[in-house]
């Protein structure tokens, strides 16, 4: 290839390559995530990652339009990569609601597009993980989609280990309504929603001038809307203090029911109160939401937001079809998540899946080290050989790098003794344990799942 | 929404959604093949969907350039999708492999975007899953894709039930090219592959006009190479008929003691001769393969194709580096395999991933069905609780539609008896266990995985 022009080998800007070391725990979490999703019955789906632009600019933004990677295909058709899993979504049920019938509950785990100022350090290429079920506005869907995200955060987790507790601040979006249905404010709904979705980063005083300026609301209406958004306490408390606020509004009524059988519901299914609070001053920006809302806070990284946001909407697919499709769901954010998960030490810094590597140590032993691996592999451990029959030390090296905890290191002694030495290459000890080929290689398979066992149990031990 | 013009909900074509019933057998067919890989070492990496333009375009043929998604995104710079994972991994490894060194395994399974002649019955987005070994030349790594391919097709339930016997055919491009060397063909290498390659589908009379045609060869050189391709028999007797054929070529000899060494060493890890077949007639179509090549038959279903294919390559990324990186890697063609299991009768026809529905039959009694669905689930169970209180000949259908095996039902009767029905919905038949909260149901948890173990030991039994 020596005169052959090169190429400079790069990514595009806001695009990343996943090396396995970042990659191995990512898949980690998706596979949770998945996991928990499906024990509660949802079912996956997958759509294209293109889309007739048509479809995907239908109910966009101005600024998502422009985030939109768009060209013209080879067909002269316009097209669009998608910039999110909910349209897709309705786009999809609209298409398939009949044949699949209500309540359709699915999970879609997928990369998304959006053409991104990467200067707010944000990425153009993302991994949404969504979860909604359509098709019934019960209260039972509400409550299931609060256990999800509990069981997931603890699936990942959160809250088994000291000091790595979360909350799912849980709000219903009809409470605020009703309040404002009560003192007048309701035509000024869409304002008021988005001058309080920026109380934690502003402050009670800006809010109530936005308020004033762009709902056109009177200092007092102001005032009781951050008296609501300023109670706080236990969830009978606050529940309590609800009521008189949105007495006379049957929407704010209902709503303030429906958080007292939702937190009542989540208790019985083994939920501890620390773990949802009820948050009357969560809003979530967007005009879709209707009812109960979701968000979900790690307490010892506060300020990276909410990590598992989501919540109840009355018609997913309106611009596709004249179906009704009431939902919940919630969005996993993986990125934040991973990120968060990394400054607080849970995420293991390794760069193979495999727990246990062998070294090549005598060439032409190939046929036994290949008959040991096949065995471990099939007693359910991950085994990496190495394939070339370099100097000990190289190999080692070549493991310690990848992380590998364990390693069997058979020489010619060894052989020669139908023997092994299992290296606990986290605790730095060895033992030698009997290679007993007719025996399947039992007790060795033995040895290192209680050396892999160790590990587990001291991780950071010297 | 009356009065809004609504968008049709509707797919590209050449593109389309996956409904649960097709992305459940998908999912557990990437898990499956993610599984095999990590036992192996494999480690998972990712990169983008989009790449610059010339990063693509910069090995590609003109067919392969033609299929290509591209367009100019909003910063200006000409981008494009990936048509395959080889080009950006080749990429990958020119700008991170003196980070990861070498050896490197990695897996990569993701879509890839082709704009095809749809009439072929192709679509415009597809998966694949690939694996690999670079950074080394060594005959280990070689033994070692075999086994992947073999404990891949494996895990996937071929060979274990009966009649679903595959076969993995195995060659080495130094055997033919050997013998071109030997009879003076040497030159015309590529062309007399391209002819070779249409060997199955053509027959020898006309790839001998093409090899005369386009390669320049004498009849007599013609009939060398197909007499080479046209060996059969076992293994072992295929090995030597070949000896004398590349005698004097030093290519040729090494070729065949790689593919004695290949065959020796699988068969020591245990895999039986009938499913690895040295077969000298596969050629495969591309240049880039210099070694060992692999292709993967089903028995029951020779005409779709192979299922799983790859091969040893000199040198991955010349186009972005001058390290040479030598490797070896294959592919799983995953919409093929899937589409050849169906055929087969090997992919379950459900709606849900869980295996228990629990109905929703008395109204106030919420929370005892959530307690119960909590319960289960932490005992590893799928649960789906059905959110609104219907008939339950309703939430059955609902069940029946979706193909859950078991429904757990709950009725004023047996709250007030602290019982529950297990219906086994594939055998239709019923019993009643204890529901005993203090022990944690663990009764029914009990009753109900005997229940599915049962189902899965007869499937289809009445």
């Amino acid at each position: 290839m020596s005169g052959v022009k090169r190429i400079e080998p790069r990514t595009l800007r806001g695009f990343r390559d996943y090396l396995p070391q970042a990659m191995i725990p990512r898949e980690r979490l998706i596979d949770t995530a998945r996991r928990v999703y499906r024990s509660y019955g949802f079912s996956p789906i997958d759509t294209p990652a293109l889309e007739y632009l048509e479809i995907l600019t239908g109910k966009g933004s101005e600024e998502t339009d422009k985030q939109l990677y768009k060209f013209e295909d080879q067909g002269g058709r316009a097209v669009g990569m998608r910039f999110d899993l909910t349209v897709p979504f309705a786009r999809f049920a609209a298409q398939h609601i009949a044949e699949l019938g209500v309540p359709f509950k699915r999970y879609h785990i997928a990369a998304v597009w959006r053409g991104e100022n990467t200067q707010r350090g944000r990425y153009r290429e993302f991994m949404q993980c969504d979860f909604d079920t359509i098709g019934t506005r019960a209260a039972a869907a509400d409550i299931e989609t609060a256990l999800v995200i509990h069981d997931l955060m603890r699936a990942v987790g959160f809250e088994f280990r000291q000091n790595l507790d979360f909350t799912i601040r849980v709000n219903n979006r009809m409470v605020l309504a009703g309040l404002l249905e009560r003192i007048g404010l309701a035509e000024q709904a869409t304002a008021v929603l988005r001058a309080l979705d920026k109380l934690a980063k502003i402050g009670p005083e800006k809010v109530a001038a936005e308020m004033e300026a762009a709902a056109g609301a009177t200092p007092e209406q102001a005032a009781d809307v951050l008296k609501l958004a300023a109670l706080s306490g236990g969830n009978a408390q606050v529940l309590s203090a609800l009521e008189p606020l949105v007495a006379g509004s049957e929407k704010g009524q209902e709503g303030v029911s429906r958080l007292a059988e939702l937190l009542a519901a989540v208790a019985a299914a083994g939920v501890s109160e620390e773990r949802i609070r009820l948050d009357v001053s969560i809003a979530r920006g967007l005009d879709y939401y209707t009812g109960t809302i979701f968000e979900t806070f790690l307490d010892r990284l506060p300020t990276i937001g909410s990590v598992c946001s989501g919540g109840r909407y009355d018609n997913l697919a309106g611009l596709y079809t004249n179906q009704e499709l009431p939902g919940i769901g919630a969005s996993l954010g993986l990125d934040r998540l991973l990120a968060a998960m990394e400054e607080l030490g849970m995420l293991p810094k390794v760069a193979t899946p495999a727990e246990v590597f062998i070294p090549y140590f005598v060439a032409e032993r190939l046929h036994d080290y290949l008959r040991l691996a096949a065995r471990l592999r099939e007693a359910g451990l991950g085994v990496e050989f190495y394939p070339e029959p370099k100097r000990l030390g190289h190999q080692l090296k070549y493991a310690d790098r990848r992380g590998f905890p364990v390693a069997i290191i058979i020489g010619e002694d060894e052989f020669a003794k139908d023997q092994c030495q299992i290296k606990n290459l986290v605790h730095g000890e060895t033992r030698s344990v009997e290679l007993n080929a007719a025996s399947q290689y039992d007790v060795a398979v033995a040895a290192i799942s209680a050396v892999l066992k160790r590990i587990r149990d001291n991780p950071t031990e010297i």
